[in-house]
């Protein structure tokens, strides 16, 4: 038995749409926040038994097709034909409103590979892992992390732009609507790709925000990388809203926060807001401004609920 | 002095975006229905005076620079040289939340060219209010209008589709902001042009959705047009989402609004939603189905305010 510890991210520059949706290959690269609020636990045994079983905490559940991807590629890398015993529990704050696609299958291939007894390298693990769900090819890594998206399934990989977890960001996880998501991330993007006249402009334009984000990474500057998020979140979201017919992720709460957020902006912070398949935003600030931040929102909505979320750390192995 | 009368309209497909400031040449042709529920009237004199003067009510406001330019063109083509004496006054329902600037200058376009003697045709009088506000150039006409986006001053100016005013469709205006829009839509439309990387595709998608409108108006097939107008609306506003930086002509009302728009549809009712440059919503709606949907709109916001509008008629000059 191999347990592996995972943790979410935030997508600064999104990934959003598959060009090869068999081999999970993504139109752009993408560029994300590994954080430290929110982590998978998951173990795998492999065991002489007929069929894969899956529990999520105590409940046994059918095992998905994209857990089943998952394990059967570690069983053909490894050359093993036992069946799996998969046991996972999502360490989420109640608050969070963050999705656990990510952390669950980065925690997979880590758990899944080391059962197996597979020697794989970070970057085989991101490829692993991206077979389950494309973000998580992100969360092998902690801190700031991109993922090129290749040309095929060996290309097709993250990894860190920096490990450094005493950047001085922190992200608002704030939770306005814990209801189940009205179309899920994959039929969302797959409307996109297939329905919006903005689509190409949205993968070259996103393609395009990765040195620029990168720079700013590097300069340690938390405005740009604020406001190239905000842009980029937007612009994703606008293939939603453009597509035929039309949707959105947005709910009424998110733009009022996104309301506030620039209300907070006029007064000289720096506070962006992006957003994913859902309606609960998340905003960049500086470390520093969490106080007068925190303090500004919960005066325009009393009964907020957020997250404080700092950089995280990557996947690893807890248990073997 | 001459006096007229010219009503409102909402875009089907919009007007967003100038391929020429000067000559306020669109990127794309656009299609509106002209509304009963909200009119101008203005009136022009010409008069040995040095200056024009302009009336809002019984107010004296500065001649804007649009207004100039419209008279200047009149006085161009009439070989006048006299000062205008303007006054405006808009009859708008408290509750509509309407723009007013297409039945403001065409109103201003007709009554100035009466008062100047000009004869202009339908069409000169269409491309003399495109020279005020582009949308004005459609308010010359009733009903379904056309405005063909040309390529130069006069090929580009707005026609019928149909006069027709007992098509059985009706404009639902709900308000839900009266206060002046944030981003005012020239603004608007030119950041769209300068900063998305939308825009293109947008010109063009809106260009191909203009036959595709003109006969779902011929089949009287009132769920295609308001599914057309939807979908045009949202990628319109698609536009200033990606903007860089983005911004939004939608208050948290508006998606309130829109939810349960779809709510509606799911009961098998024609319900669509378009919205120009403010967080107001007009809904398309069968007019069979008006008790219907105002019911259930009340019942969900009860303090709804909403005028009920119809196909209007084109400007007309009211007295001379």
């Amino acid at each position: 038995m191999s347990k592996a510890r995972a943790y979410t991210n935030i997508a600064l520059i999104k990934y959003w749409g598959k060009r090869d949706v068999a081999e999970m290959l993504p139109y752009n690269s993408s560029l994300s926040l590994t954080l430290d609020q929110f982590y998978t636990e998951t173990s795998v045994d492999f065991v002489d038994q007929k069929e894969d079983q899956f529990f999520f905490g105590s409940e046994a559940q059918p095992v998905s097709p994209k857990v089943k991807r998952v394990l059967d590629r570690v069983r053909s890398l490894s050359g093993r034909d036992q069946a799996a015993v998969v046991k996972t529990v999502n360490h989420v704050p109640t608050s969070a409103g963050l999705a656990s696609s990510a952390s669950a299958f980065a925690a997979l291939a880590v758990a899944a590979s080391a059962a197996a007894d597979l020697q794989l390298s970070q970057r085989e693990l991101s490829i692993l892992a991206r077979h389950g769900s494309g973000s998580a090819s992100r969360s092998i890594f902690g801190g700031f992390v991109v993922w090129h998206a290749g040309v095929d399934d060996q290309s097709s990989f993250a990894e860190p732009i920096t490990e450094t977890v005493d950047f001085p960001i922190a992200v608002l996880a704030i939770l306005v609507d814990q209801g189940r998501k009205k179309v899920l991330s994959g039929a969302g993007m797959q409307a996109s790709v297939e329905t919006s006249p903005f689509f190409s402009a949205w993968a070259q334009t996103a393609e395009q925000a990765i040195p620029k984000m990168e720079k700013a990474i590097a300069n340690q500057d938390i405005a740009e990388i604020g406001a190239l998020a905000e842009t980029n979140a937007m612009q994703m979201h606008a293939t939603t809203l453009s597509a035929d017919p039309p949707f959105t992720y947005f709910a009424p709460e998110t733009l009022k926060i996104w309301e506030i957020v620039r209300e907070i902006r006029t007064k000289g912070l720096n506070c962006y807001l992006t957003l994913d398949a859902g309606p609960n935003p998340k905003l960049i600030c500086q470390l520093q401004d969490i106080e007068t931040i925190t303090n500004y929102l919960q005066n325009r909505i009393p009964d907020l609920t957020y997250t404080l979320c700092r950089p995280g750390s990557g996947a690893q192995l807890v248990a073997k």
